[in-house]
């Protein structure tokens, strides 16, 4: 099924034509940390593009890993508020319940416990090579790194697994993470027998969205947009984003990385060529360019927004989501784990 | 509860006795790897106390660690075969069904869930430093530790903290084990709330056993005798057995180890000391000492042997002794790891 010549930006096109072909042939597994609000980088690089797929006819299974929370900070705060806020941001972008499951980590224990052979699937020295999990443990909250924290490619290779999930869209810095996931599959198959698929990387197209600060855009350093903002709020926080002295607006983020960011996010919204965005402004300085992406976002979020306060009027309803995406999840996971006891050879 | 200044030893005894006043207050957790036949060290190190404990009145949870065969090899090989010995083997030492309930790792995964949450409670260093963990990856026959056996003392902090045990039956080389055990449990109460008991170490009385080549008693080395072994079978093991020259016999481990050994198992299936037991001996000689062990160990075996025929007729009941000790440990990790969510703060 792969081919190992690709390069993953190769690889990602031809999924795309096949998935385009037969999208019933795909089953995508992602999620998110239950951490703090969904903002607007969420919905550029990842929420759109779920929706995008799930709309093809892709199955799409979304967690709320609320255990994960776990691997860089001692305790999970707000958890149910942010679960909450959560399920009420999938809903509003479009996640479809009919047609997608949601369900959270916690709730699942026949997908925990794929954790237990798939452990014994990768060595020690494999998971302290892995990048992604140095970078995180770099920019942990926690004096030392936790056993969650370490064992955290092989609990994501149960996510992915337990439900066979062939797609995982990623950005190019998880794409070790996604290895692991793939050994392990390609390791339990060996040994026991076909039981799961070697799962593809969908590399992520959406460019990067700095927060306001001209930092990295993250649910808790209160430098973004929150799907869930106010129009008020929006205008507030963009009002605030770091720009530069150069009144001619550009869009060049390498050396402008603030006015590029702003440019780039009334792109998105707009649907239209970030150059092009720059260039109407031209002369307009700050001031304009920040009208314009404040118009922007508020016009593109509008529907969404409406349907998210129209669903926190009703969070029975909304919680019955997540309940049912648990039963399904369950279901799908004790079929897996049933043959992954099959396969291993017990007794019952 | 529990006596700092109190060496492991002492704070047994303390424990014997107040089991003894107390038995309903206790809650034992024990358990094999199921990687073979049980043999004689089992039955002495360990099968004859729990069996006392069970008759005390103290409740006993038996489990049988499918998965953890898989921590120091690559494949657990007749996994089904060895399951239905080690039934077999409980049942006709005298484990109760009704009284003690007997599982499998594998059968329970709200148990294996709790992993999760406990290996964010646990530090990397920590998991290093565990000298059992090393002692293990030392006589492992894998080339590299895999992550199942780096994280095995977190493993079996939730097998013993699922049923909330708070008496494990361990070996001196064990204790350190426990310790994470007692830590995980400490944290998950410091940080969460008072769920979990801070489960004590009960000192094993048993002297060691040797194999007959002289070496550890071991299911995997041929040199031990299994309880589901016939008397001729025994007779041939017990007649191989190491000695050695000195035609006199006397109880001196230090010094004359397969000797003693072999005093020290007849002392054991007769119930009195082995220095008696070589004093009796004496100038007989090793074909003496032989043959007063195998008629100790067949006469002390016997009923065992006899009820372990009868059960192995039936092996329908059999499977439906651990089918229902998997429900009940099932029903008892469920409602852990409801405490456990409720307290940790989730949505549902």
């Amino acid at each position: 099924m792969s081919t190992v010549t690709a390069s993953p930006e190769e690889r990602t096109a031809e999924l795309e034509a096949r998935i385009r072909q037969a999208p019933e042939k795909f089953r995508v597994m992602t999620g998110d940390r239950p951490t703090g609000p969904l903002h607007l980088g969420h919905y550029f690089g990842t929420l759109h593009n779920r929706v995008r797929l799930q709309d093809l006819g892709v199955e799409v299974f979304v967690i709320i890993a609320d255990y994960q929370v776990l691997t860089d900070r001692d305790v999970a705060e707000r958890l149910a508020e942010h679960m909450e806020a959560m399920l009420l941001d999938y809903l509003a972008v479009g996640i479809d319940p009919a047609r997608s499951t949601v369900f959270n980590h916690s709730a699942v224990p026949a997908l925990n416990q794929l954790m237990l052979p798939f452990l014994s699937l990768v060595s020690v020295a494999e998971l302290n090579r892995n990048p992604t999990v140095k970078d995180e443990i770099a920019h942990s909250r926690q004096s030392a790194v936790s056993g969650l924290m370490f064992t955290y490619p092989v609990h994501q290779a149960a996510d992915i697994l337990f439900c066979k999930g062939n797609l995982v869209p990623v950005g190019q810095d998880q794409l070790p993470h996604l290895e692991v996931t793939r050994t392990v599959a390609r390791r339990f198959n060996e040994r026991y027998g076909a039981v799961f698929p070697e799962p593809d990387a969908l590399l992520s197209a959406a460019p990067l969205l700095l927060g306001t600060d001209g930092t990295k855009m993250s649910k808790s350093r209160g430098n973004s947009i929150a799907l869930g903002a106010t129009a008020d709020e929006t205008a507030r926080l963009i009002k605030g984003a770091k720009t530069d002295t150069e009144r001619h607006i550009t869009y060049e983020p390498e050396t402008r990385p603030g006015v590029a960011s702003l440019v780039l996010l009334a792109a998105l919204c707009l649907d239209r060529d970030p150059h092009a965005v720059a260039e109407e402004i031209g002369g307009g300085g700050a001031a304009a360019l920040k009208r314009t992406v404040t118009d922007a976002v508020n016009s593109r979020m509008a529907p969404i927004r409406a349907r998210r306060a129209e669903y926190a009027q009703d969070m029975g309803y909304v919680r019955s989501v997540l309940r049912a995406g648990n039963e399904r999840a369950d279901a799908v996971a004790a079929a897996t784990l049933d043959e992954v006891r099959g396969v291993m050879g017990g007794v019952l």
